[in-house]
């Protein structure tokens, strides 16, 4: 069913302009030859698009036919929805890629249903973000050096990864993890939704707002995610609840060892604690 | 009793030429034109600081009787004990200020005792700091638009503040904030303090050990700080446990607001709890 290459000029679809969306559709215009057909819900994103050159024409959700690989940079819920109700739009044979952070969801939804319509799906999440969202911060780099990771299920067509693994390093992906979408929802509640929801927390301290002055490196870095787009981190939190909740048991209870020391005033334990961050820290830089 | 102005040649010395007083040794010498004498109990430090010009003379810490001005770069009990063991060895009148990430210990041990002795002590934090230690990592650039804490009580001669300050301004400081040792304290366990505690924390979960192709800047900034120096931030906690403590009580109590709303999949109070955060971050960074 897959016969797609790269070496041709390919029509690829990029439904949802926003940071990820927006991001992918400039990237394939300066790093490829491929036609980029633009969908959004929004007319201004649309025309912003257009002018810009990030897409080379704007279309309908319901005028995807053209397209041999579309990308859905969709929240999850919103993904599977556009899907299942478009899903007569799309080429015989199309290849469907969604963008979203969590992939267990878009995957069980989409991957069984999709191939009995005669597409292929396969998830993707690519690891790059900003602290803005919307067109207005996308940007043709922003995927530069950074990990693609890719969830294809046991039956994803070949030919089909290999499209997709050489069209991510055109666009300047850093390297590319092949992985099950239940790894992938294990390992980003660790790198990344811990990460917001740490951040989130940390800003709500009562001394945050008086910190003028005492600011350094350390306080930037920690509450630098704290400003996110809730909407989309509350719909990928509930998506991925069972480990992210493990996640945040998990650093409570460091946090309580190190308070417990504190508190106790136990040079000997504190010191412990905190060389074994500083070891399995410098060993994972390595 | 202070009659010292920085528009004339001060003799400065450093001592403790670790991460800290390396750079300020660095910075004096890049930036004023004032004689710097370096004291370290590390022979080999002493020679790296004399061959790289950080420093114009290695003295003993017996042979501090030319300085007008004394850094101390040691961790604070050490800064407590080399100034009472050395008193003597101090011109009368110099003035002395250390550069400890706390500032009540120093504070209250050293400034009635240095006055009776007839000395000026004046407590002091420069808001920056790196991922090693020791005067290999330091650098004349380390304080370059950083904040510069002082801590001076009410009894400082107000000559000795002007001195600091205009002598803060040459190094590349970017403020000069002055404060109470107690203030100091209580705002540095949320700026800097708690960073440290958590990122270490987080580094710590099973999953860090896999999150090879999963990591995104999120997770780079929320475990920089885990590789640390273990003893001295040991101390440094261990001299700020009240309101370090403090600090991680709040964190702990609001990180449990966001588990309940995510383990109850309740997608309002976890919306809202993401919005405040995002809200209180703006507003901070604005």
């Amino acid at each position: 069913m897959f016969g797609l290459k790269r070496e041709r000029t390919l029509c690829v679809g990029v439904v949802g302009l926003g940071l990820i969306g927006g991001s992918m559709a400039k990237a394939l215009k300066k790093y490829t030859g491929h036609l980029v057909y633009g969908c959004d819900i929004d007319e201004a994103t649309l025309s912003e698009a257009l002018a810009d050159g990030a897409i080379d024409e704007a279309v309908a959700e319901n005028d995807l036919s053209m397209c041999d690989l579309v990308f859905f940079a969709l929240y999850p819920q919103q993904t599977v929805a556009f899907v299942r109700e478009n899903i007569r739009q799309f080429r015989p044979g199309a290849l469907l890629v969604d963008l979203c952070g969590v992939k267990r969801f878009p995957v069980e939804n989409l991957t069984d249903f999709c191939a009995e319509n005669g597409l292929c799906f396969i998830g993707g999440h690519p690891m790059a973000g900003r602290e803005c969202w919307g067109f207005s911060g996308s940007d043709a780099d922003l995927y530069k050096g950074a990990s693609m990771i890719l969830t294809p299920g046991e039956h994803a067509p070949a030919p089909a990864l290999e499209l997709l693994e050489g069209l991510f390093a055109d666009l300047g992906f850093g390297s590319i993890t092949t992985t099950t979408p239940a790894a992938h929802d294990s390992m980003i509640a660790f790198t990344s939704q811990l990460a917001h929801v740490v951040s989130s927390a940390y800003i709500k301290s009562p001394r945050a707002r008086e910190h003028e002055g005492f600011s350094a490196g350390s306080y930037k870095d920690l509450t630098r995610v704290a400003k996110l787009n809730p909407q989309m981190w509350t719909e990928l939190f509930l998506e991925n609840a069972d480990d992210l909740v493990e996640e945040i048991d998990t650093i409570t209870a460091h946090l309580a060892e190190y308070r417990k020391a504190i508190a106790g005033n136990d040079a000997e334990t504190l010191f412990r604690l905190l060389d074994d961050g500083r070891r399995i820290k410098e060993e994972l830089d390595r």
